[in-house]
């Protein structure tokens, strides 16, 4: 499988989030070709700020694999993780992460920090993005079309 | 009470962290004078790199009162929050931050990065540190000095 086959894998998660009312976001994490956690934006169904999807994915790998080191993996994130969410990427020790689009608000990869070039962080993280850009903004553009035509 | 009397109540869920062979970090999230939340570090515990004492305060407190806001709230932790707690304390809309000591490795606040004073972001975190220090730094202290006597 190649990049675009586990982002697709993350972006199923994300419109299973904005099935549910949530900002559509979505997460897996893979190692070995295997993808080993996934997680969506829970936010407003958990009442809980950090229930991200890169968090969701964190805690159901660790949890799969028993150990809250995931070296050797990669993660795929429909959107730029933010910054509290790059930092929980660099504490899980993940060495790759792959995203599809900036985040605006929160973005902590370049839109508002550049959380995963800091030197002198005891971790790298490596990073590449515009991974299914235009399939994802095209969503995410939708979800809050629909949102403005709810809200008038 | 005061800031010391808050404080008071992190150091004792750090002690329970330490207790139970974690890093000793606790923190306590205050509203109107009544203790909404109580985290401590958990990571080994749960096996989670998440599972940090202010996400564990965070995630209590939204559960007590059922909304992922947090306004007029107070978070004392004994430690200099990490970029992934000082990323979901903003998430968590809360409005001021009261910490002990500086956090050598991956500090948020003052010492990797900013987080609370990056202009860009659309909530602002008021922060004072300083608190409890020299208690704080002991207990840091004898933590460490009791696992490198494990460790030989």
């Amino acid at each position: 499988m190649n990049h675009e086959d586990f982002m697709a894998e993350a972006i199923a998660e994300a419109r299973l989030a904005s099935g549910a009312g949530e900002v559509p976001v979505g997460a897996v994490i893979v190692r070995n070709g295997e993808i080993i956690g996934r997680g969506r934006n829970r936010k407003e169904e958990k009442k809980s700020p950090v229930s991200h999807a890169e968090i969701e994915a964190i805690e159901a790998a660790c949890a799969y694999i028993g150990d809250w080191r995931l070296t050797e993996s990669v993660m795929y994130v429909t959107a730029e993780p933010c910054v509290m969410c790059s930092g929980a990427i660099i504490h899980a020790r993940i060495p790759r992460v792959v995203f599809g689009v900036k985040e605006p608000k929160f973005g902590g990869v370049v839109t508002h920090a550049c959380i995963f070039d800091t030197p002198s962080f005891n971790h790298r993280t490596e990073w590449l993005s515009g991974v299914c850009r235009e399939e994802i903004a095209a969503m995410m553009k939708d979800f809050f079309s629909g949102l403005r035509k709810t809200a008038y």
